[in-house]
């Protein structure tokens, strides 16, 4: 069980962010046991370092080489460890960390009526949206999660959140028939996204989605404004679509049409549209998303849990959708754990296709980092282990003595590994977590702060949820 | 995220194993915030305490009469942590953690006989088991696992390495229709289990299953001996049933009998069966294993994996079928940890039945525990905590800050927690794992000395894959 050693000089540059800003000016040579770059059709590195420099990857090259060329850099000994891009979450409601496992055991529908949209009327708040997305952010980070992208009221206290916490997120600026604390009507919350983007729009960790939560909550009107906006500014759509069999059913009842063949119409399908779960989908609709370049955030704990079903993730990628993974909110997983949901989606995707070579370990680490962040547009600046792209990464410690023997590094990533081996994660080449520490000061200041508000926070919905049972026996 | 606190004089009282076998013998108060007993019916105790000594669970009641009444005892604070008894992993190869994830993303046949036989042909030896089981008891009991029932080749060396481990063992004496190292025949096979039997009846934490491989490995004539035997000595029969698709098609055309018929007529299907897997039952055969007190081991991650396919845990439970959960070998999972197997079993029952409220989180708390401690015929010693049962109990840390709030104890164990929470393991009483170190000598020395094994056997399993894909050239 050695741990990860970290040289003195690097150890005493740690203590502050200014520090660690000024770190990242500095050279920082990462010198991990292997690679996984993600790049397709690049294989596994071995005894390859990694130079980052003012927030990017500046050099991947032999140790040696690298040793040799760079004597000023801070050396991070990796020596049990498998470097990967940052992990990217491409479907989460942060906030909702604060409604942890609440209305467990509950289909989709029974869940939404019956404890989250009561709940959410109750305690969605500005306060509420920046405290759990926080906590989300703080769980994330930890498992090595460096981007989300998220979906839920009050974006920008998400997005204030996640960068306190030091973490890049693509912001859904959310848009629903309904009204809440938040926005009055559609037209409301996509002026009052619009305008969260306007302010936003010069740090480069913060991207935006537009964020139809569903084709059942939103109308043709509002649909079409959203297919004309995307294209006018060029941001993906991410949106639940055929989440459920009710859904489909209900669209056909209402409007004739399937879910996807409506949103297909209104002009929302396409290489933006980032459909969230997907489970059912008959023969011709997987064609067309695949005609289309549309992408899939999959998230195969929150289909299970709500019994929703099962997404064909095989089918999809055999015919070329390209595929993400996201936790969705902790309130239907219960926890944000993308390695997690990436062992589950490997062996399920096997289980429902009949084939064992169905969503290989390679597939899922392109899932889980390049192939999430094509689906954000943003696959030119993350998702892979290129010079010239930002310095999100995470080394995982794949030889800690309860998971050995270790015969191939990402068979061992996918199948083996959990988010409790994540060792260090640095986002922009900003340490987060070193030797499975928080380290950023920013990061621990606001954790300590959270740790204080949190009880508020559990009390309140736990007399919400009193409230909410005995209003059901009158 | 606060730690357990262990007070000063218990510290003092862990340097040594003779220390800790004296401990066992002084009383211990174990302090936690919650407790679930797995007793049917009886909900989750708070502000409860656990008098243990002498192996066994002394009382249990308020933590303040505890205190009071036992000055003299050694106090264990566990203020985040939820109290269980052990996990059993109902269904295990343990040596096969040498292979871990070797022939990754083959079918079961294939998997079988390209990778798994033909290394076990060339390497499988008494030094092999004793290593392999060693290894894999390191990797369970760390996850809170304290019983492992076991099917392996060379059953005595399972023993050894678990015992030496400070593990509980079911050992299966396997039985299979070909020769190996360790026998040449059924009766071979038989012979030997017996007399492994007769050596190890004085060591309380050894108990046995006959183990017949499968219906299609082992012969009419063997499994009728095995089923008398089976009623003679009182022994549970530990067997795969109906794991694919495949020996369903292959037993009705050589037989004229699917397995479960087969098996049932000669004389297997009853209260001391535990079949493994049980995937592919038709509604006739969930009500033939009903009906005869049948007992089934899950094994969600190995079905999934080699696509084998979903049990339907929800029928089978609906039925009254009694339900425990195992995780195969490492070869096939590939991770010895059943918390994840537990979670992955929750929500996919939920799936599979179209059912949000299948397979509940105390459902499956007792599958971990006493339904799989029935299913081995020792119920009355293990698998709940009542007084009088041996002390086999593991503390999970369900506050630790990146699982915030937590809402429902039992729900976080499940759905939540993953198995570096277990903070704390209890063997008959003996500490072997406490705030999440392994405390006990004998593990730790037996670690040790298997760590500069380890190479070895990595280098020979790595020198049989390129011999079998060279051969495979030829």
């Amino acid at each position: 069980m050695k741990g990860t050693r970290l040289d003195i000089e690097t150890a005493n540059a740690l203590p502050s962010d200014s520090a660690h800003r000024a770190a990242s000016e500095q050279a920082t040579l990462l010198l991990p046991r292997w690679i996984a770059t993600a790049v397709p059709g690049q294989p596994l590195l071995s005894d390859h370092g990694l130079l980052m420099q003012g927030g990017l990857i500046r050099e991947l090259a032999p140790q040696k080489r690298l040793r040799a060329a760079h004597p000023e850099a801070l050396i991070v000994e990796l020596a049990d460890h498998l470097l990967i891009p940052g992990l990217i979450n491409l479907h989460c409601h942060a906030a909702m960390a604060l409604f942890r496992g609440v209305g467990d055991e509950l289909p989709l529908k029974a869940w939404l009526e019956s404890r989250i949209w009561p709940l959410e009327r109750a305690l969605v708040s500005e306060a509420f949206v920046y405290d759990g997305s926080l906590l989300a952010a703080i769980e994330m980070l930890q498992a090595g999660i460096t981007t989300v992208n998220d979906m839920y009221f009050f974006p920008e206290q998400g997005i204030e959140a996640m960068r306190d916490a030091g973490m890049r997120v693509s912001a859904g600026l959310v848009v629903i028939d309904f009204p809440s604390a938040y926005a009055a009507d559609a037209e409301d919350y996509l002026r009052k996204g619009l305008a969260i983007r306007d302010r936003w729009r010069e740090d480069p960790a913060v991207s935006f989605c537009l964020a139809p939560h569903a084709p059942y909550t939103v109308s043709d009107a509002a649909l079409e404004q959203l297919a004309m906006l995307s294209a006018e500014l060029g941001l993906p759509v991410h949106m639940h679509v055929h989440e459920t069999a009710l859904e489909i059913e209900e669209s056909v009842q209402r409007y004739q049409l399937r879910p996807l063949q409506r949103i297909a119409r209104l002009g929302l399908l396409g290489p933006d549209l980032i459909a969230v779960h997907a489970v059912h989908l008959i023969a011709a609709e997987i064609e067309m998303l695949a005609a289309s370049g549309a992408n899939i955030a999959h998230c195969p704990h929150s289909n299970l849990k709500l019994a929703s079903g099962f997404a064909p993730i095989a089918a999809l990628l055999r015919s070329g959708v390209n595929v993400g993974l996201g936790t969705d909110g902790a309130a239907s997983n219960n926890r944000l754990d993308l390695l997690a949901e990436a062992a589950t989606a490997a062996r399920l995707a096997k289980a429902v296709s009949g084939d064992a070579s169905a969503f290989s370990a390679s597939q899922v680490l392109h899932a889980l980092t390049l192939g999430a962040a094509t689906a954000l547009g943003l696959q030119d600046r993350i998702g892979s282990i290129e010079p010239g792209k930002e310095a999100d990464l995470i080394a995982v410690d794949l030889l800690e003595a309860r998971s050995l023997p270790c015969f191939d590094p990402l068979s061992h990533l996918i199948y083996v590994s959990g988010r409790d081996q994540v060792s260090d994660v640095w986002v922009a080449a900003q340490p987060v977590v070193r030797m499975r520490q928080p380290v950023s000061q920013a990061f621990l200041a606001h954790a300590e702060r959270l740790r204080g508000r949190l009880p508020l926070w559990q009390n309140r919905v736990n007399e919400t949820l009193s409230q909410l049972s005995s209003e059901s026996l009158v």
